[in-house]
């Protein structure tokens, strides 16, 4: 059973009671967001997503995209559900209101995003690339590409895509060879083969954005080669109708592992009409403009995917009548107790619930922190947030799609055997799930963004744009009452991250392999820390309002559970990856190649 | 790609040469598998598993089972190979001479077994299932029975399943519905429906030997009435050829997640003649005979599927070019470095490498204790032996598969984006490894199994013959000037373990959902620490033979390295385990269930 209502009071929670001390101040510009309209976001995102986009997540699954005479056709109901998310407005939630969009802070969007990477990831993803394809556009494209695509993008009625992998590079763009040559008109012609591409196809938009990375003719190799093109399906006039079918389109669509309803397509350009976006040769830059935004939405799919786990495990646990309670019998008038009795069903649904919530509380953070970069008032707190998203953005990805796919692999061991099984959903969760670890740079490749350029970037700086709240936050509350000990645990992780980012920093000064090697242990450990902080202030947040008695004391009671098994049993292991930092890269690199 | 060689080498490794003072002494009856003959079975048995298995693992995949016109077809190869399989004896090779058995011993066939669920794991379970109901059948069922079923299931002709699972309890047995009515010829008419029954029906053998859990019409309640009973699909004669088509067969094929080529099936019985096996209302503990055994099998399948996804990550980590070493470029001829350069892939390949041998060693210890419960020539030798694999078989069960199942998605990260495809060969062992999770036992059940009934078994016997050699080896070894530092951390990794033993000792007692807590966290705790100690004994043995100097120093020296990787990387969090476990049952079980 896929089961899902949308988690608005804790969305609610992050986003307003949580992070009110962040430090970033009041926000210009979303004067409309105000509290009631954002509920009313927050429950009209989930009408659609539990109404409209979660009948079609199984089926979508099952039935998979197909590819007929060169065009691709999404799963039954998604053209329909597509249209009635274009229609509603939701393409365009945070996109400028000048371009037609809603305008609406990244802090709400993120958890509007949320919703339908749990109800639909394969449905979210045809949206998700046009948003950041619109990033990229909005940033370095001309004006006139921008007057002429932003607005269709912006409603939906045409999409997006980014076009970077060939079949021999990915991670290691500097050898690709798709080619631009400029034209008399001042368009190029592009010619490649691309794979991996994501909504390269379907029949949901009027046209499709292709950014595409290629290389001009007289293009240094490697990196520093690379351009950025927009190549569209056909061809607009200058009226924004469509025009003639330009050489650009699909293939073959991949076989995948999971996120079937998603169309990866191999995609052919031949001399493909295109237009520069931004400046020759400096194409990655604006790709990655549009790849960290696209990061952290990745992060978001993680926790998304693990929220649907989570309440499916649920439902089942609740459902499931399997022996009996070991401190006494629970449903005398069945055959036996719901398995939500026994501690070992326990122990993974609140691991699920206490990796949701410690998510969704750093995701608010970090996406208070987006907003915050272009809309706090103070340019000392734009600085700082904008070191905060630099820092966080490969945790947010990394951290968030490792936890989010053994979310589902929790759910499939709740559901036991059912869960192996096809027509339960949960395995799909499984499946669509993985691919997050890998797409938009692996988890690997995060963590050496993070040790290898976010650490080191201007001496550390935007590392204390984490470092300080924290240390901050253990100082101020150490001693207090209620959360003293939780603090007291925090301070000793927080303490093994500081001397994990003193060896990182000492060992790969002399050698880059050192840090290489401590890279994804330091990202977990970094990332574990974070949301024991998120999680130490959501049991302060917590004490406070169950001391003032205003109401909904279940939620709060809850709160402390969660905060406290996140304490007891999640943060010791990942603490204890200090000790696999510290001990170098020796045994990692002395194998020589040849003894694998 | 699917890449695999038996890895025969470290296999001799634990066979000759790791556990040598495991205290058991010589066993009687395997007087015929000298040395050389064991070298010749696993060089056949390789050859068959690469070069006949393998070819048909990723088509199996894809093609799947079919069921038409209730007959069950198994994908294109199979019956070629299982027909191979069995005229080259493979189907008896543990089993008793007299029944026209090979008479192997375990410590052997467990290597074999290996080699075929590396691969193709859905091929490996017809006749595993046979195996496990050979176990049962031996033990429990009549002269009668044995001496007509017996010798058709050891040369493969006949093939064999377990019929537990029903739609509504699967851990709970004590529920079960299906009936058995006694005849006047003391046979008995079954008739119920089950679910999830691997090699339920199948075109490879001419006949299938069910053997089913059901109630007599007197029985008790819940799991004290029920009885197994033996039900053919076509009844034999008394000379043992076929005769009618029992009432017993397939109504539906299951769609799950992977091993799509074992096809696991509903059944229907309906007044399908059975024999009983064992006494009326004591079937469980038949059943469990069986169990045992196909638990210590489902922890190899784990580790199989381990090593089959360690190969083919480490081919693709040599063939694939991507990026420059952060030490220098290693392939200046070529466009960019293999990936196996790159310290994160390399942290992937050890993890996987260090798993695969850790659970190798520990498999072999236990599969000569398997062999020593009946075949040592002192019987408190065969005593120690019995209580070592009664404490080990849930380990094995659950922490090989758990690791295995981990080394399945760390290859499908070391391919990237080319892992998530289908055609890569890789994301299948991630879907097929996922049910040894679940079959026979969630890994939950096994973490209780131990907790709550091998741990408080004889006063805690059953531990002592796994905690007595580890102490004494710390003991013995803790100066040795080459592994003094690995006995070290075993040391520190073996007293936390100790202190959990104590924490569930004291507090299960007066609450068992204390106990229950505890018990996935402690699993994993014991089988580092079981790991630990193999590890360590492996590298004196490595510094013996390096310092011998026998030749072969590059194997020994690899052996060394991987003990160190696991020492750093892998132990360290496993132990911090113990604070979980310390941290109680009460954030895990303090939410109420509406609260989730």
């Amino acid at each position: 059973m896929q089961v899902y209502e949308a988690p608005i009071r804790d969305m609610r929670f992050v986003l307003e009671e949580l992070h009110t001390d962040d430090g970033f101040g009041d926000l210009e510009g979303f004067e409309d967001f105000d509290e009631d309209m954002r509920s009313a976001i927050l429950e009209e995102a989930n009408k659609l997503c539990r109404d409209v986009l979660l009948p079609l997540n199984w089926p979508g699954d099952q039935q998979g995209c197909r590819i007929e005479n060169g065009v691709v056709r999404t799963p039954d109901g998604f053209p329909e559900a597509y249209k009635a998310f274009c229609e509603a407005g939701w393409a365009g939630l945070v996109v400028d209101q000048k371009w037609g969009g809603q305008g609406a802070p990244h802090s709400l969007a993120k958890m509007v995003e949320e919703m339908s990477c749990s109800t639909n990831l394969s449905f979210g993803l045809y949206p998700g690339l046009t948003g950041g394809a619109m990033v990229a556009l909005e940033a370095y494209g001309s004006n006139d590409l921008k007057n002429l695509y932003l607005p269709k993008m912006a409603n939906g009625e045409w999409s997006g895509t980014m076009c970077l992998t060939e079949s021999h590079c990915g991670t290691d763009l500097g050898m690709l060879r798709t080619k631009a040559v400029p034209q008399d008109d001042g368009s190029y012609l592009v010619t490649g083969n691309k794979i991996f591409i994501s909504a390269g196809d379907h029949d949901l938009a009027d046209n499709i954005v292709h950014l595409v990375l290629a290389r001009l003719p007289d293009a240094p190799a490697g990196v520093k080669g690379i351009s950025l093109f927009l190549v569209p399906k056909y061809l607009p006039k200058d009226d924004g109708t469509l025009g003639d079918r330009n050489g650009a389109g699909p293939t073959a669509i991949e076989h995948k592992m999971g996120l079937k309803a998603s169309a990866t397509c191999q995609m052919s350009f031949e001399n493909s009409k295109g237009w520069l976006v931004g400046e020759p040769n400096r194409g990655l830059e604006a790709m990655f403009a549009m790849m960290n935004t696209e990061r952290v939405a990745v992060g978001i799919q993680g926790l998304g995917v693990g929220e649907i786990a989570y309440q499916s495990a649920v439902y089942y646990a609740k459902d499931r009548l399997q022996g009996r309670s070991l401190s006494g019998v629970k449903n005398p008038s069945g055959p036996a107790d719901p398995i939500i009795v026994h501690p070992d069903v326990r122990r993974m649904l609140m691991t699920m619930r206490a990796y949701n919530e410690g998510c969704r509380a750093l995701s608010a953070w970090v996406s208070r922190a987006l907003d915050a970069e272009h809309a706090a008032k103070e340019p000392e707190a734009r600085a700082r947030a904008k070191d905060f998203v630099a820092l966080m953005t490969p945790v947010v990805k990394a951290l968030f799609t490792d936890l989010g796919h053994e979310s589902a692999h929790l759910a499939v061991q709740v559901y036991g055997g059912h869960g192996y099984i096809q027509e339960s959903g949960v395995e799909q969760f499984a499946r669509d799930a993985r691919i997050a670890m890998i797409y938009e740079g692996t988890n690997g490749i995060q963590a050496l963004d993070l040790v290898g350029r976010k650490l080191p970037d201007r001496m550390g700086r935007n590392l204390r744009s984490f470092f300080h709240p924290v240390s901050q936050f253990i100082e101020d509350n150490g001693a207090d009452a209620n959360i003293g000990k939780m603090v007291g645990a925090l301070q000793q992780s927080f303490g093994a991250l500081q001397l994990a980012t003193g060896h990182i920093a000492q060992k790969g000064m002399k050698d880059p392999e050192e840090a290489a090697a401590a890279a994804t242990d330091y990202l977990r450990l970094l990332g574990f820390v974070a949301m024991g902080y998120c999680f130490a202030k959501a049991a302060k947040v917590a004490h406070a309002k169950l001391a003032e008695g205003t109401g909904e004391a279940d939620f709060y009671k809850a709160k402390l559970v969660t905060a406290q098994f996140f304490f007891d049993r999640l943060l010791p292991p990942a603490t204890a990856q200090f000790m696999a930092i510290r001990s170098g890269k020796a045994s990692m690199m002395d194998m020589p190649a040849e003894a694998f």
